[in-house]
């Protein structure tokens, strides 16, 4: 039960450190992206530039309030990563339309110096990103190639590395096949290179494996094969995803809980976007639409206690908009007496806008995890995701005040701890 | 500090318990009315009456799904009280058209025998409404008649009795009067008979020193009057106000700390109101208007940390609505890199509606509270009011979520608790 | 060229005009509607039966205001039809869930003694909703049936009749095929009992080969059969459609005109509907709906001038809104110097509400046409229709404005005319 | 009667034309602004500045697809005026926060060498604005100044001239009074430098006088005071007013006759604005807003033949919008058989870029109406106005899509006149 007060106690702890936000952790954090060269994850770049240059305050970054946490300062950010283009990040954050003509000359000079790695290349899972030149390594090899660039950037930086998932939305999986269920199975499906591995997957093992943390923002399965996942919590390494909670999900997962609150009971609600940048446009692929629904499913009856049977969700490219986004939601709600009501909500928002801060605080979130000695999956981050993965695998609260109740709860439990030596598992684990 | 798990635990609770709502309180509680004939009031009476009946399921009333809690059943809740209109309550419902056409026919034979008993009539606070025939007794020959007609009203149920003020909104007050501090000044004021004391005040003060407890659903000054708070605080008698939080602002405390919790910068918010019933015609009296916006100000700076420079709000009396109301908010946020996005609420609701169940949860609240010895300012039901009162008067929490789970902490601890002997130091007071 | 003032003269007439609504025809007009149980159908009847028991105005009639046009009074008109399902139009008018209540209850007695007519059944044009039971009769054998129920219903009345489809959208038919071309080849199609000819088309037939005048009001390819619409032109016989304007399209012919007006630049238009009743259930057949869709498209450039790159229609079957409708519309425009602005609109309607009055009108003023010797292809009506039937097949003009203009004009230059003996040609059709 | 087709045809027309756009009259045209330093004002000259250097289409200019009329080519124009204000008309113009970046960068070189004459100055009618330092110069000192200013500017781009009033709304005027019925009287008022005699009157009746045609964009009372109307007439000077119809207005005018042609009865209409521009801070005046509302108000009983009994319009000042403005408009109608639906409107509009083509497009209608010998209020301009002005005082008509059909009707009827010579009644008037 909770000890009465604590809720205004985190409140107030708010209010008064939001004034001296001085002590945060000023070692450097790599941040390795997959997909380095997408809107999100350039637009993290050019943001973490921006900061840097003394250009931006760090509006729009949700722990930036909190400088009394022991989470690495958003100055000493450093980024890495692979993608399937290769075009330099200058080039490719001007393709998405998403920082302001300003915004652009300012990071111009560094970002046309930044290039990605060669990413993992498989048509399967990718269907019209690849064009045919799949990779020709094998799963094994690619593995240890990821895990050499890792090591190679901690070095060049001389600080932790966590990796980030911002690629491209790969097609859906069947995930209760057996190769899935076990580490042993999994294992041998890589050994034996087999096509049920998704370069996805590949990414989270080669992170777990070698103590690397790893969050997905995308709606992929990685780390949330339930072999992954019972790995990470083996060898303690964190692990946090999947697909970032930006926009209708987000209002959703608000709004909801608060009808419960009110007893108005849910009788329909009808979802819809319109968006137009290149995630927009792969989400035509009914392959890739359908795990990103599937995502998104379920949030509501959690949240509600109770299925909503007209929860009607609806995803339209619809070129306008560009990088920008709308979602118009409609619910209908029977209150007191059976009486109708109904709630509009119209969210004119900025996709990676949204995305990017985000992030940003999965990565500095999980380095301070791993640096805390709490690895295995980082349920507390559930707040930042559409499909919070949980320890079991069990339904995980959608709730998003809770959530966000229950990060600040952990950042202040992991505030208090030391920050210990190196992962013991991981090192017997690769001795072996 | 929160323990791990607690927030989860409380939502797993709420998924049994709702299958389980057998073990309510089965003994009667009387609610006395102010402004018995008003929409929110005859729409309670109806919708207790309709459920006695078996013709209404209890939806949208919030603490329905946990039927573990030690509060009275909602079929054992009878009513009585005031108004300035002596009209019988199916005809003030009927002219309210709150209520379906079956609904108003299924009632018609109970509440035709339903009359208000005579209010305190006093135009000083309750302009162009009293109609210039105030009442002729003193303050404190009011506050006996009163007493005496919640002591009657208690005999005849035969068990606890809670009032609720629903009456018109009334003029604004200047508190910081210095009879107004102390319950010494303030009592010699009843007294003397003194113009600064309100009809709201007098029933309040009638409740508090007779043990009763007392909600206030208005923006009208009651209990909230600093002498009242610290003698309600020292006789342990449950207060609660005020102003119940229904529409706009409901939705404006859930949306707001979300937006906090993403550090998206609110530039501005635009609220405005359309509404066409008797409330709305009050509202349009600049006095009670006042009130009213006082009310929905601050709340906004609370759950955000910081003030809305371009914070308005409008209200606006719009017949074609009647008793329905319509709320359209404009918020514009800035994000990450200065980036700027919009969000705009449409709630078409009805405000007896949202209202009539929330003033039934809290007179069953205050007396289960009461039954438990918990008396003074019951700070847990904040979630009820747009002005919630505090035991010290201090700035309290408006952050939706969080008071939702504050009142769900504070019942579950009150449900440990055996019900106490008669208050003690009610009868010392009127011993005196 | 226009007349200096011309337009303002029918605004004038307007005015003066419908303060003297005393001059309409007094003879009684019989309509006869294919699909006489449906949503729209009922509504229509029950109307007429309201509004001749006094307890209904002319509210929501476009053409009430016109009193002194030669159009038969709307106290005047009488309802037979067919229909798959056999209930008594109490009975389907309940289940459509349109009518309030009392009006039901007023209806009662005279709608429960009213029955369809068996329908023409065809599996292969109305999937789903046959169940298989297809007519056993020749499409000859049928056309003699509904002459006969036509010549009946007329005797019956002591008036002119005018059929209106208003039954389920058929499935979608390719107008190119050689048989659809001309007069002959149809007749030879009919003759051979041929599966290109569609319930819809064989009423239409009937229809102009009697001489009554025939509207649709649905996607269905009735009267716009190429061969038939020459039939009609030929034989002077009164035929429009096709599908009625009720919600969105008739706000995007309302808007558009007015955006060209202005030379904001239309980018791109989102539309999207949700609506529970049968018709949304039917349109969930991609058949059906893409006769639906295909009546929307093209309006929107015809409107603008040009072609609009992003324009998307989605229309979304959601029960919570039953026989009511929503329709949101999203319209991004190009304005002066190339800056972007937004316009967004939200419609809720009630689709059967908005229908039934125009299916009324469209058989008043056929019936007129036929009166005054006009027939053919009644152009003037296409401010009535999504796609407008035209004499040549060439496309319309959907200005909204424009075709109430222009079908204001074409009333008063038929109010001029007397009517005409019978319709000779028709009947030297029948001779031969 | 309008003869039949006779709509299509001016749609073909349309449409045929816009393809050839090169016939257009290449003489020079100066547009002389009060105001010049203004949002809208500023706006245009840039725009015209773009379009001559070629940087800019003709997008948002109403009568740009018709090239064939005898119109002066926007390349052609040329732009002096008065303001209050000295600034530069680049540091104006970035001030006002209209053009984007690039664009203010394209025309700094040109802006910033163009200045304002001096305006006249009276507190009395610009509260707040001038600041005390009222004009020193006689009303008849001040109009012969003007009609210099005027002559020197026609000589300088050997060309005709036509001044746009584009200035801050002055105060409210009774227009009952004496001295604005008769030329005599206003020209003694005049004479005798009466108080009644507003700046914008003054401008106006400089024009008159000197033959120049006038428009008034503002709400302000200029060529509309009977006196001048008369004058305006008597003298064949071309004349239009008043307050440009861009926002909200437009969109009322357009919906409303849509809703009639429906039989839609509009039970209310509440439209509530949000803007942040200078504009919208004088607006805060509650003087300069009532000649605002009153321009907006019998508006919507005009399109619809009868009184909206809750017609309510707001008009907010609220910064973060800054020169955008969002208008929000909910408008309640009951249908068929007294059912009730509703409409909501969203127009995310920019307020000079909707204003500048409009203000730009008058200038050029008038100067051909001059051209042609058509003087005297120009009613045919009804469609770019809020309050049209009308020869005789009568109510205008505000149908937007009749507005837009008789501009068309008119303009082809001028271009098929030729030029004329001088005003020979000017001449005579000034001669005595
Ligand atoms: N923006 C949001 O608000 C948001 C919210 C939730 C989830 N997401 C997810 O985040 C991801 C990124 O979104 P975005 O808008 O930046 O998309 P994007 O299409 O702009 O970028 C994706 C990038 O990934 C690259 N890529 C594809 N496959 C790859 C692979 N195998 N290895 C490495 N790189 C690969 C692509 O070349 C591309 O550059 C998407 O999966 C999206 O669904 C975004
Ligand atoms: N409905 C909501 O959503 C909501 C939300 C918050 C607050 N409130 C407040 O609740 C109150 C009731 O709202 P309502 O819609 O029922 O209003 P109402 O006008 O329908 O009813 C008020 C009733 O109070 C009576 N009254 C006035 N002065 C009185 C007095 N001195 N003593 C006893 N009766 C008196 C009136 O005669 C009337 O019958 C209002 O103050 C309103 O501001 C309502
Ligand atoms: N309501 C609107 O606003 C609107 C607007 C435009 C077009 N329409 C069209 O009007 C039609 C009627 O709409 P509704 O809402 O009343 O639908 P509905 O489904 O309620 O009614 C259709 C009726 O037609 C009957 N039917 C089906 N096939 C038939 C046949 N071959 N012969 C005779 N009856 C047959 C059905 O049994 C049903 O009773 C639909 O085609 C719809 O697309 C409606
Ligand atoms: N922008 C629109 O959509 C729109 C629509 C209808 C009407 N209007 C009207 O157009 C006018 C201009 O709007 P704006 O947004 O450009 O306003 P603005 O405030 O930006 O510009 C008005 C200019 O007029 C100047 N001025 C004031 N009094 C003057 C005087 N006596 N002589 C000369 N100059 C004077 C001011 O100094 C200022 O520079 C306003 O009256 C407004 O109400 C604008
Ligand atoms: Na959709
Ligand atoms: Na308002």
């Amino acid at each position: 039960m909770l000890r009465q007060n604590s809720l205004s106690n985190i409140i107030l702890n708010q209010l008064s450190l939001s004034t001296n936000p001085s002590s945060s952790n000023e070692s450097a954090l790599g941040i390795a992206i997959i997909g380095l060269g997408g809107a999100v994850a350039t637009t993290a770049v050019a943001g973490s530039l921006l900061m840097k240059k003394g250009l931006q305050e760090p509006v729009g970054l949700p722990l930036a309030e909190f400088g009394h946490l022991d989470l690495v300062s958003y100055k000493n950010l450093h980024f890495t990563g692979w993608d399937l283009y290769q075009d330099d990040l200058y080039k490719a954050a001007k393709h998405h339309g998403v920082l302001d003509r300003e915004q652009l000359a300012a990071v111009e000079e560094d970002m046309s110096n930044m290039f990605p790695l060669q990413a993992i290349r498989n048509e399967a899972y990718c269907e019209g990103v690849v064009n045919g030149a799949n990779s020709t390594e094998t799963h094994r090899e690619l593995v240890v190639t990821i895990q050499q660039q890792i090591a190679d950037f901690k070095k060049e930086i001389g600080g932790n590395v966590v990796v980030i998932n911002l690629a491209s939305t790969e097609s859906h999986i069947d995930l209760t096949d057996e190769k899935y269920q076990t580490v042993a199975a999994f294992e041998e499906a890589m050994d034996s290179h087999h096509e049920c591995i998704s370069p996805a997957m590949i990414y989270a093992y080669a992170c777990i494996t070698s103590g690397t943390p790893y969050g997905n923002f995308t709606p992929s399965v990685g780390a949330d094969v339930p072999a992954l996942r019972l790995l990470a919590n083996e060898l303690d390494v964190p692990v946090a995803g999947k697909d970032g909670k930006t926009g209708q999900t987000y209002i959703k997962t608000v709004i909801a809980p608060a009808l419960r609150a009110r007893a108005l009971h849910v009788d329909g609600w009808f979802s819809t976007n319109i968006l137009g940048n290149r995630d927009g446009e792969a989400l035509r692929k009914p392959k890739s639409l359908l795990n990103k629904i599937n995502t998104k499913g379920d949030v509501l009856a959690n949240c509600l206690g109770y299925p909503v049977e007209d929860h009607v969700v609806k995803i339209n490219y619809y070129k306008p908009r560009g990088d920008n986004k709308e979602a118009w939601d409609n619910i209908d709600v029977t209150g007191f007496l059976g009486h109708q009501m109904q709630i509009k909500v119209n969210f004119l928002c900025k996709d990676s806008i949204l995305a990017a801060p985000l992030a940003m605080e999965i990565a500095r979130c999980l380095d301070m995890a791993g640096r805390k000695g709490r690895g295995g999956v980082a349920e507390a981050l559930g707040v930042f995701f559409k499909a919070p993965m949980t320890r079991e695998g069990n339904e995980p609260n959608h709730n998003f005040t809770e959530q966000q109740l229950e990060l600040l709860r952990w950042l202040e439990e992991l505030n208090e701890l030391d920050d210990t030596p190196l992962n013991k598992k991981v090192e017997e684990k690769q001795a072996i």
